[in-house]
C-alpha cells in the first residue's frame, strides 16, 4: 500500500548532516521512498496521507548484532566478564532452548518487544537448535520485522548440552536450515553464523564458508571483543597472523560479514576489514558491561571501515536503539579523554547515522528517508517530555534519543509496510 | 501515620551485603523504621498494612548532586565540553530565572518528575536568584521530598545578567535567604552553594564560610570536574596546594559538605577529602557527557572518603538514579580495564549502596531499612518485564535497576509520610 507520512522527519544523509524538516512530508511507493518534501507534490495527492502532527518521524534503526535467547536474561548477570558471563549465564540459558516449548516462551516475548522497539530491521544470533531457530525467525517475521537470523554453531570449547558434534553433521544441519529458512521466510533471512573462532573447529570453519558461499548467504560473527578471550585465539590458533586473519584464511570476511565488537583491532585488522568490506557491529553497552573495554570507533571510521551499531542483548542490558546511540557517543568521549586524543568524540549526528544508515547498509538501501530507500520509518511521540523553553525539531531529537524511555512510539513501518499500531 | 508495608524488601546493610527479603514486612513508627520481619510481630498488628503483593520494595533514592534549573534543558547541548556547554547551554537558560513566570513552569516541572521518580532525598542547585529558590523550595515541599537547595553564589568569571556583584551584598542577600527558608520550609533546607572556585571572589567565599558556620548550613559545590577546570583554578589560586585546597583555606571541606564530581583527585586531595569527612557526589553520566572522564570511585572507598551517587542534571540527561547506579558500575568497568587494574570494578550490590546509604548518609540515618532508619520507600512494579525463568527476588532487582525504564513506581514514602500515589 503507498502513502504520504507527514510529521516532523528527521534523517541523515551523511555522519555529518543531520536533517530535519519540520511538517514534511516522505511519499512511500511500493515500500520505497520517493523522497522527502516541503509540500506535497501534486502527483502524490492521490495517495493516502498519515498526517502525525507535531510528532517526530525518524528512519527506524538497525540493530545490527543481537543474541536473541539472551533476552530472557538481560540485565542479569552484569557483574561478571566474558568468559566467566558465558559459562555460567549464556549458555545454562541457551540449553533451554532444545526445547520448543521455552523457545516459543522465550522468542514470543523478544520477537514482540522488538516489535514495539524502534528496530525495523535487525542481525540476530539464535541458538544452535534447529526447530528454535525456525520459531524465532517465524516469529520475527511474522511481527513484520526485517533482517536476518542465525542459527549458531559451535562445535568445541563449549559444554556438552550445547556442541555440536562432527564438522559433517553440523554443516549438513546448517545446510538444510539454510534452505528450509528460505523455503518458509520472504522477510526474515538466514545468516551463516560461526559463533566465534574458539567455539568452532577449522573443519566446520570450512564448512560454513562453503555454505556461506555456495547459497550466497551473509555471514556474522564475533572479533576481538575481549583481551582474554584474543589472547585465547592466539593459542588456538598459533600460525594465524591476528584474531581477523583467523576468519580470513577461511574466506569469512567479506562485505556481506558483520563483525561484532572489534575493540582491540590491531593497524592491520583495521586495513583488512576495510579492504574486506566487513561491517563492525559497535557494542557499546555491552562493551562496558562485560568489561570488554571501548572500541576505537573513530580509527575504525578514519580507515574507512563500515561501522554499524548494536545492542548485543544479553551483554547488552536492552534491546532499546536510542541507548546504542547515546552509549556510542558517551563512550567515544572518554575513549577520547583517557586513551586517545587524537581520537574525537562521536557527534550524535554521527551515532544516530550509525544507527540508521551505517547499520542499515547491510540490510540493502535502508536507513534514510531520502529517494530510493526503503520505506522504514518510526513515529516518536514526545509530550511526555514537557519544556518551558521553544525547542528546534532537532533539538527536540536530541532530547528523545538522550531520554527514549519517556518517549512513545506509536506508528511504525518496515518497507512500507505499517507493522505498528 | 504508623503503618507496616509487606512485599519484596531490597535493602543494603553494607556495601558487600544486599539483603532480600520475599514478602518481609517493614515497619514505620513516627516516620522511622522499626526494622524488617519474616513475620509480623504481634505488638504492630494493630497497624494499618499496605501489602504490595509481589512488587519489590527498595529504600528511597538518594541524589546527592542535581542542577533544577537545568532540569529544563536535559538532554540538549551534549556535543559540548564543559566550559562551552556553560556558557552556550547552562548560563543562558539559568538566566531565565530571574523571571518568576518561567521560574514557576520550570520547577514545576521539575518537582512533578522527581516526585515521580525513585528519588525520595536530593541535593540541588537552584540558580543566584532568591525568589527562585523559594519557589523551587515550596515546590519540593509540596511534593513532599526531603533534602537540601542551594541559592548559588557567582560573583566573577559568568556573565552579566548572571552574576551577583560585591561579595558583602551577596553575602547578605544569601544570609537573608537562608533565614527566610528556615522560616517556610521544614522538609527542604537551605544549603550554603558557592558554583565553583572560579565563580566565586575569595570574599565572597569568606562571607559563605561564614554564614556556613554561623548556622550550621551544610555546603556544597564543585571539586575537580574537568581538566581544564582545575587548570583554570591553578591559575586563579597560585598559591593553594591544589583544588581541594582552594575551598579548604576557607574551612569548607567538612563532615556536612558536598563536593560533587572529583574527577581527578591527587593522593593529598583524597587523604583530605577523608579526614575533613567530606561526601563525594560521583556523576558518571554527566562526566560522560561533558567530556570530564571517569572518577576513581574504587581509589576513594579505599582511602575512606564518602560517597554518594548524583545524576548531575543536566550534565547527566536524567534524574533517574537507578541509571546513576548502573553508569556508576559500566565507568568503574572501564575505569579498571582502561586506567587502573588495580582498582576492581564496582559490584552491583555496592552502587546500589552508594544511592541509598551512600548518599542517604548525608541527610541523617537515610538510605535503608534497619531499624532506626527514616523509612522512605519506593515500590516497583516490575510486570512489564516479562521472563520465560524463574527469578530470585535478588535477580528481579538486578533487573529492574538495569531496566528502570521498564518498571513502575506505584507508591513512594518519605520519612514515612506517602507521597505516591
Amino acid at each position: 500500500m503507498d502513502f504520504v507520512l507527514k510529521g516532523n522527519l528527521c534523517y541523515s544523509e551523511s555522519p555529518e548532516r543531520l536533517t530535519t524538516l519540520p511538517g514534511g512530508y516522505v511519499v512511500s511507493v511500493n515500500g520505497i521512498s520517493e523522497g522527502v518534501f516541503e509540500t506535497l507534490p501534486e502527483r502524490y495527492a492521490g495517495l493516502p496521507l498519515t498526517d502525525v502532527g507535531d510528532r517526530l518521524v525518524l528512519p527506524g534503526l538497525c540493530d545490527l548484532h543481537v543474541h536473541a535467547p539472551q533476552f530472557a536474561y538481560r540485565g542479569l548477570g552484569m557483574d561478571l566478564e566474558l568468559i566467566e558471563w558465558l559459562e555460567t549465564r549464556a549458555f545454562p540459558e541457551e540449553s533451554k532452548y532444545a526445547t520448543l516449548d521455552y523457545a516459543s516462551r522465550a522468542y514470543e516475548l523478544f520477537a514482540d518487544a522488538v516489535k514495539k522497539s524502534a528496530t525495523t530491521r535487525l542481525s540476530c544470533f539464535a541458538t544452535l537448535h534447529v526447530p528454535a531457530t525456525l520459531l524465532l525467525m517465524q516469529k520475527l517475521e511474522s511481527a513484520g520485522l526485517r533482517g536476518f537470523v542465525g542459527k549458531v554453531n559451535m562445535n568445541r570449547n563449549s559444554p556438552d548440552n550445547l556442541c555440536e558434534t562432527d564438522a559433517e553433521t553440523a554443516g549438513a544441519d546448517t545446510e538444510a536450515w539454510v534452505k528450509e529458512a528460505r523455503r518458509q521466510f520472504m522477510r526474515i533471512q538466514p545468516i551463516i553464523t560461526p559463533r566465534f573462532i574458539p567455539s568452532c573447529t577449522d573443519a566446520l570453519m570450512d564448512r560454513l564458508s562453503g555454505i556461506a558461499s555456495e547459497y550466497d548467504v551473509p555471514l556474522q560473527s564475533h572479533l576481538s571483543e575481549n583481551q582474554s578471550e584474543i589472547k585465547w585465539v592466539s593459542e588456538l590458533c598459533p600460525s594465524t597472523n591476528g584474531y581477523a586473519d583467523a576468519y580470513e584464511r577461511f574466506g569469512m570476511l567479506g562485505d556481506k560479514t558483520i563483525m561484532a565488537h572489534v575493540v582491540y583491532p590491531e593497524p592491520k585488522e583495521i586495513q583488512l576489514l576495510g579492504e574486506r568490506g566487513v561491517t563492525v557491529a559497535h557494542c557499546p553497552a555491552s562493551n562496558m558491561n562485560i568489561r570488554s573495554g571501548i572500541a576505537p570507533v573513530r580509527k575504525l571510521l578514519n580507515a574507512g571501515v563500515k561501522v554499524g551499531l548494536g545492542t548485543d542483548v544479553a551483554g547488552g542490558q536492552t534491546i532499546d536503539m536510542f541507548r546504542a546511540i547515546t552509549d556510542a557517543v558517551q563512550v567515544s568521549k572518554l575513549y577520547w579523554r583517557i586513551c586517545d586524543q587524537q581520537d574525537q568524540a562521536l557527534t550524535l549526528s554521527e551515532a544516530f547515522y550509525l544507527a540508521t544508515k551505517g547499520s542499515g547498509a547491510f540490510f540493502g538501501k535502508v536507513g534514510s528517508f531520502e529517494c530510493g530507500y526503503e520505506l522504514d520509518a518510526i513515529v516518536l511521540d514526545d509530550t511526555d517530555l514537557p519544556h518551558p523553553q521553544e525547542l528546534s525539531v532537532a533539538e527536540r531529537l536530541e532530547r528523545a534519543i538522550y531520554l527514549s524511555g519517556d518517549c512513545r512510539i506509536t506508528n511504525k513501518f518496515v518497507a512500507g509496510e505499517p507493522i505498528l499500531p
